[in-house]
């Protein structure tokens, strides 16, 4: 595509105007004006792209209680005394300590075509096989009410495998995954109800790849607990289309998965102490444990470098926010949430009064907006800054999505900020062996900085 | 992230509420369904992802001239045929066949620290170096009034580097493009005026990496013809830095690039007439030309199968469009834009009354709105259509883009739009080695061909 001048001219005269006559006010002009140099220190000087290459290549996956998580901590607790806040600390915390373990594989015996490996991994939490693995006949369902219908007798002694595809329809891939998550997380139990013997689970991804994606599962007291893997999509449409054509193929999946005691972890905080109402606290951050398969780029080193860029930021541009700012590293977010509750515990225990909490844990991909989830009083607070964000491509208010790690905090009378990038590569890369950095974009990354660090400089200003 | 489903049902209820209030009256109930069904039809049915494979990883880069581009056009005829369009047909024009050679390469000689290779590639339209290659001192500029101001005693013999980087404080990146653009056009020329004995570029792009952007520069009648080359951005960057303390250092490179006589080739065109007004006509395409370098995926394969996918998708759907839709394969937009000079041309002889022409040429990444050129009238026409547009997330139509195939289509009537995907990705692969399919993300192609489908629908059921 070339450009045209005389249009590139033309395309900024309404987004001037929308600047200039957002609010109408003086302060708008002013605030606009900050907005921009925000923006630019952002883009011109931002350390998140390097921080995101340090803790993804040189660190690597993160999953709670491993060394790789502890190393998280240190670096990030290191980097944000660096950078200068008014206080820098840690808040310990109790996290699972989950193990993938050596073995982890698959195969499918047809009756009459051989064997086929198949990709799969465990699902985070789940139980090793038996040594020597599972073999059985598998019984396909998509939803949850056709394993009732087929009962004990259709289930027991047999494999379940949830082969449920992503809704493509949805423009937001956020929709899809909700629809498909409960098989994931509750697909054990419910299988293991009617006497299955361990499950197989369709990746929750949009891509057909060879990809398995690993995410948590749960068990329940009351009922036996079996093992859960997730296949790829390719593996789960090969295995589906076996077994049209033969029912009583089998599948053998074994796992050396296996849950440790508890180990301590932490937290990471850091605070910018309001000028004016140091009693009101906006918290801002993203989660620093990852899944085990890969590097944790996407999910959620972004979000945790994003919300170390708004520090840096800030402190370069001298900004010394009226509300206090807190930026966390939220441990624990993928399997326990056991941070965030020792957060909000912490924060209801010492009376602390927060009036806004903002996560970033939908990618670092460009931003378009981000999801409020609180009071019309809250909301509409924000919305009247829209026509500020507007030029920075933030146009979407809609979702009411906060995020896990700040969930906690409404009860307190939090509003609830969740960052919202465009959705559409977010589970190509989701709990795989994908989720590397090479797969981070820088600028995409730094807008959604950007985006953040307006909106905290905002409510830290004006309050909500 | 994990989901919260409550939330997510309640992501839902702004966006249905829209939908069904946009307009206020049954008719916006039936364009939403019918919306709701083209997009359906596009991300469970489309084949436009396929097609870009043939074209990108089958055929690869469509020079215009070249056997490439020849295999493209019979390529897409039999597509355009097979899908049983009212009409389908070539349009004959001459196109420049330019060709980049075996020989490529640069290296600096410095004084003190011996010879870098460095990455570069030819312009596309720039003659050859002598045999043997450019030796000489290099200036660097980062602007055309610097020249003015050094004179032919500042430039006479030397090699003129333009080391203008990409302003990164722009949120869509084609206006950093805009700013940077004129340095490769016309660098040659305003070298050469000066006795300049060539030129580097400092690549067209955000990345610092090491591929070389190539693209169209232009020679004058009155004006000496020197070589022009693009150097990678990191070896701008080391160029620049070497400059600094060996300002006498010298470059040397070598291109073997040259033009043949223009050659045949074509414009590939489907219509689906209309059954109420005919004479109305409405045009959307993209390029089926690329540069050389790769394989064209993004620059323009894929505005180019996201224009099949209307046609298919109206078939598919049984739309039979009240104003005939035009669907074109525009040849030769790189290095010449013949295809659209010959389209406009025959369409001015007949009297054609186009209301409105679209392209898409600015990748094939998240579209989110278009761009609209023509008259308050046309634009507002548009506009009334956003609510409808925006739970696809189609909210921005404050570009005056067009496309640089339909431009000419203005003056005879039509409103131009330029389909306005997410630009942060476009540069780091724009007129590069690295312009290949496997960049491209279905999801985001296919939500760029239900964009264009929904907005053709409904320029064709309603006119403008």
């Amino acid at each position: 595509m070339k450009p045209n001048p005389k249009a590139m001219l033309k395309r900024y005269i309404p987004i001037l105007l929308a600047v200039v006559f957002a609010g109408n006010t003086v302060f708008a002009q002013q605030d606009s004006a900050k907005l921009k140099q925000i923006t630019n220190e952002v883009m011109l000087h931002s350390k998140c792209y390097q921080w995101l290459n340090y803790l993804s290549t040189r660190i690597g996956g993160r999953i709670s209680g491993s060394p790789q998580a502890a190393a998280a901590v240190e670096y990030t607790h290191q980097l944000m005394d660096s950078m200068g806040a008014d206080s820098v600390y840690l808040q310990a915390c109790m996290v699972p300590r989950w193990i993938r373990g050596e073995k982890e594989s698959a195969k499918i015996l047809t009756n009459n075509a051989g064997e086929y490996n198949v990709a799969i991994c465990a699902l985070g939490g789940s139980i090793a096989t038996p040594a020597g693995g599972v073999t059985a006949e598998v019984i396909e369902v998509h939803e949850f009410a056709e394993l009732k219908k087929l009962g004990a007798a259709g289930v027991k002694g047999k494999i379940v495998f949830y082969n449920h595809p992503f809704d493509e329809t949805f423009v937001n891939t956020f929709n899809a995954y909700g629809g498909t998550f409960m098989f994931r997380y509750m697909g054990a139990v419910e299988a293991a109800k009617y006497g299955a013997v361990g499950t197989i689970l369709r990746s929750l991804g949009n891509e057909t790849d060879n990809y398995p994606h690993t995410g948590v599962m749960t068990y329940k007291d009351s009922v036996t607990q079996i093992p859960g893997c997730a296949i790829s999509t390719m593996g789960a449409d090969q295995l589906s289309r076996l077994l049209k054509t033969d029912p009583k193929l089998r599948v053998h999946f074994e796992m050396g998965c296996y849950t440790m005691p508890d180990v301590k972890s932490y937290n990471v905080i850091a605070e910018l102490k309001g000028t004016e109402h140091p009693e009101e606290i906006i918290t801002v951050g993203g989660h620093l444990d990852s899944w085990d398969l890969a590097q944790g780029a996407n999910d959620d080193g972004a979000g945790a470098v994003q919300s170390l860029e708004i520090l840096r930021t800030f402190r370069a541009l001298g900004i010394k926010p009226k509300r206090t700012v807190r930026i966390i590293m939220f441990m624990n977010e993928e399997n326990g949430g056991r941070g965030a509750k020792q957060y909000a515990e912490e924060a209801k225990q010492k009376h602390e009064k927060h009036i806004a909490a903002m996560e970033s844990d939908a990618g670092g991909e460009t931003p378009l907006g981000f999801g409020l989830d609180g009071t019309d009083a809250q909301r509409n607070a924000i919305l009247k800054w829209k026509g500020l964000l507007l030029p920075y491509g933030l146009y979407d208010f809609t979702s009411t999505e906060g995020g896990a790690d700040i969930d906690k905090l409404k009860d307190q009378g939090a509003l609830l900020l969740g960052l919202e990038p465009d959705s559409q590569r977010y589970f190509d890369l989701h709990h795989t062996a994908q989720d590397t950095f090479d797969k981070i974009n820088k600028r995409e990354l730094e807008l959604g900085a950007a985006s953040m660090s307006m909106m905290i400089y905002l409510i830290s200003q004006y309050g909500l």
